[in-house]
């Protein structure tokens, strides 16, 4: 029973994900802010959809197993706005590596070094499971915002070319995708939704 | 493009998820009731943490797909209560069948198909796939009460004979989840959070 009460009490833990608030609003529930546990399976359902586009083959398994683990660690290093400066940025990096060695080794061993490897390889984003699923990870905050009248992008005065630059290398990855997300960053332009720089 | 703007058009419509709310209560969230869509999360990472213990083997990336999707149609229908009566839970059948119709039909033909199927074969529960995923769905509002000293059985005043009879096929499923499952039964009635009835 040792370890069914180590799954068991992951399971519980990661259940803290649901009180890490990030800045996107949730359009179908009042604008309210949306939690990282809800924004998980949004994204990996996102990834089931769409990875088709993807010009690389990709482990949609695999994928999907990373996209639900990706945001664990906020539970105890919180949700970082995207687009904040890159001294936070790169602190928010290391409390998120503390973070995971803590939430991930409340697992049995070879399930906490496979999900820890898993979410290691997201963060590096070196391969083509880990690129796709990054590159999933920034085009749903854009297609929230763009049915949302700007949403988050609005409330921080957020640029165009910060739009380009995070979401770019989904021009290699997925171009059909890239070439949609273009049109909308032009049109979240013309609204006055996105600062034209 | 018209392929691409189905799926998103699938993506942004499955938002709604964040909107229903159940029963089951956010102990981390200051006991906010749960919804829907952080509710799926939850589960289909539970299936991942648990497979190693279903008897009859799973192909976990089917069930973790069947999780993803499995409350979808509660946009249209609603959550119902677990232990609602059986009036209530038939008519709640006909009202997912009809949501399911609706929401997967967003998706481009072939898709539609793939996610409509799964959604069927979650619901009928006749595949070892369909039979662990609909356990995992029980067993985690078990494990969320019984960390909050009863929550939702409390307020709807469950019956320890309505919880065995919810969590019954675990027995012959994953007998190691099932023995966990009885012990924490017989805890919850002592504290006087299940009726000993």
């Amino acid at each position: 029973m040792e370890k069914l009460n180590q799954q068991l009490d992951f399971i519980l833990e990661i259940d803290k994900l649901k009180h890490v608030y990030r800045q996107s609003l949730v359009k179908s529930d009042n604008n309210r802010f949306e939690n990282s546990a809800e924004h998980s399976w949004h994204i990996s359902l996102t990834a089931q959809i769409l990875h088709e586009h993807a010009v690389e083959p990709v482990n949609i398994s695999r994928v999907t197993s990373m996209l639900l683990i990706h945001d664990i660690v906020e539970i105890d290093a919180g949700d970082m706005f995207a687009f904040s400066n890159e001294k936070a940025l790169v602190e928010q990096e290391e409390k998120e590596l503390a973070a995971a060695n803590r939430i991930f080794s409340l697992l049995p061993e070879s399930q906490h070094q496979t999900f820890k490897q898993l979410w290691l390889e997201f963060e590096q984003s070196e391969t083509s499971d880990a690129r796709f699923a990054k590159a999933i990870d920034c085009i749903l905050p854009l297609l929230q915002n763009m049915r949302n009248e700007g949403g988050s992008w609005v409330n921080h005065k957020v640029r165009k070319s910060q739009v380009i630059k995070r979401n770019k290398h989904l021009e290699g990855l997925a171009p059909k995708l890239w070439l949609y997300v273009c049109k909308q960053i032009e049109h979240a332009v013309q609204q006055g939704w996105l600062i034209d720089e």
